[in-house]
């Protein structure tokens, strides 16, 4: 991966293991659009940091980063009998799925590799280890094979020169490959559909400026920058025909837990009668959450709102700050839900059910 | 003005003349919170920039900074023929009146201040100077007792422990004293109201952080900073009971345009059911202005969106960058129109109409 240019990024993998499957490597992605910097991660704890640091962030990169993670965690457990290693393997795997609470790809990827040692527990620990690098590889390749099927499946929702809005990044960054709520985006600009794209900046951490815009930028799509609060004003010109943005956790009723903000697009989209659809991988879908009121919201650091980038003070000393990192959009804003397995329309608790029976299905 | 320390806030004056009436004084706000630097302004290109670079912004405190702007033109001009006078006068009324296009009272108060010059051309040049002073000062205490009692009038409309939304800086730093959206929270202080505040940041330039959040810290009101783009998680959380905003111009039907991303705040108002007041001196209401539609929207350059605070860089080199410095707010998503001459409910035409009658029947 190192040794990259600018023009490759396509080529580029936002998160991978080395060639000795010995530690994790990320894009890090606090440093762009300025820098790329590649991130050699081989300790537990700096994995943890650069989940929470969102040094790799977007949930099926999360969800990536975090298979990697706790096979490597795995790998330098010198246990040979299996209850002393998977008690070791356990406090792994609960650390790591506590660097982030609302993105349900995290813990669904731990849970994931945690059923492959469970599964397992006869073989010798060797082997368990080989079984749980096979796991995460293969959960790096789902991805891509998901958000593949995710782009065709959005696509065939639009038409040649649209414009579209999206907000935060559900990119190629915050995925293996092509993104979700950028998948259409990337197969329409393969097939010549000439897409518009608006990319709300996306405060506090400016994902839409820094990575959306720069990913889309960077393949030859024509982007828009704008900040939050100009949605309105682009789709009351009628620049806008459909938003797409992705999600951390849809509940069984569609509600769906996204980037902050997420919910204030909808709304507009609304009130200019816009499709907005939700980009989600099955995984990122929880059946056993039943509605929004039931995702925790992170509450994260007053700093990345009152200061730049880190850099500099822009808010006065002592003020309070409420710095929610995502927010819930009621099922009634959602015009459809975009999975691999198909586009699911309200009631979304029946369309949803059947998009996993539908899933079951193709995995028989 | 100088030498003033942090606490006395409420003692310091956004614009005014300096003791010789030689020139103009205005506290730079784009150095806010971290810096306090008294800009002393004295040719018109320095008057045009600081209103074009918003070191004075605000609508109410731009009618003042003109006013005093084209008084110290006019003094400088040495003609004693009338004609000539009021040549090289219209041509720095011009001038100065092309700074910023949305709020109305920039030409309000110039065509206030030409006025003046027009209906004493009889007079001694000299003396047309001297009427031209007294204007700009009665410009500027009318602003005063104008913010006062719009914040009378909307301090009726609220209770004690009340939770308030405000959208970029409609405060006292954009007027010549306590602000118009910000009114009825410092007259609801000085009264023991113990409201709790919550600022939009106000993307692109930051006026929410820098300026409202700073002020009203100041002044000892309980206040959250946070993005554009949380304000419906705010409000669904039950914190919001009242929004407040400024305006740079209402048209008749009561189409509102205010700093980018009010529309927003209000379609987010309307969804939660919270009450959505604008705070208009009469002078920013135009009746010439049938509908929003009417209105220029001032288009801003990219760099405001793409470095942070002038500082650094924070998206690609080369997007597309859409920057608009204000939106419309449609009359049916405003509750209420709160001016100096009470508060006009929808049909705005018909209301804002009485207002101006019982203003007219005021000043007689």
């Amino acid at each position: 991966m190192p040794g990259e240019t600018m023009e490759t990024i396509f080529d580029m993998e936002t998160v991978a293991l080395d060639d000795e499957d010995s530690a994790l490597l990320i894009l890090d992605q606090t440093q762009l659009p300025g820098r790329r910097e590649i991130l050699r991660l081989k300790d537990q704890k700096s994995i943890w940091d650069a989940i929470y640091l969102l040094q790799v962030r977007g949930a099926p990169a999360i969800g990536v980063s975090a298979a990697f993670g706790i096979y490597l965690a795995a790998k330098e457990i010198n246990e040979t009998d299996f209850d002393a290693f998977y008690t070791k393997f356990e406090a792994a795997r609960d650390y790591l799925d506590s660097a982030r609470p609302t993105a349900v790809n995290l813990s669904w990827a731990l849970r994931r590799m945690d059923g492959v040692v469970r599964a397992n527990k006869e073989k010798p620990i060797e082997e368990i280890k080989k079984l749980l690098l096979r796991e995460a590889n293969e959960i790096k390749a789902e991805d891509i094979r998901v958000c593949r099927a995710i782009g065709e499946n959005g696509l065939a929702l639009l038409k040649p020169g649209m414009g579209l809005l999206t907000h935060c990044n559900a990119g190629q960054l915050a995925t293996a490959k092509y993104g979700t709520a950028t998948a259409p985006m990337y197969l329409g600009q393969e097939r010549g559909y000439g897409f518009h794209v608006f990319c709300d900046e996306t405060r506090p951490l400016l994902q839409g400026a820094r990575l959306t815009a720069f990913e889309l930028t960077q393949a030859g799509i024509d982007t828009t920058l704008i900040c939050d609060n100009m949605a309105p004003s682009v789709m009351k010109q009628g620049w806008v025909d459909a938003v797409f943005v992705g999600c951390d956790r849809v509940a069984e009723n569609g509600d769906t837990a996204n980037k902050i903000g997420t919910s204030y697009v909808a709304l507009a989209a609304k009130r200019f009668k816009i499709p907005f659809y939700v980009c989600a991988p099955t995984s990122t879908i929880d059946m056993s959450c039943k509605t929004g009121g039931d995702i925790h919201i992170e509450l994260r650091s007053a700093e990345e709102v009152t200061e730049m980038w880190y850099e500099k003070r822009m808010a006065p000393e002592g003020v309070k700050v409420y710095n929610p990192a995502f927010d819930v959009t009621d099922a009634e804003f959602i015009t459809a839900i975009i999975t691999e397995h198909g586009v699911a329309y309200p009631p979304y608790d029946a369309s949803l059910k059947e998009i996993f029976e539908r899933k079951a299905k193709a995995e028989k």
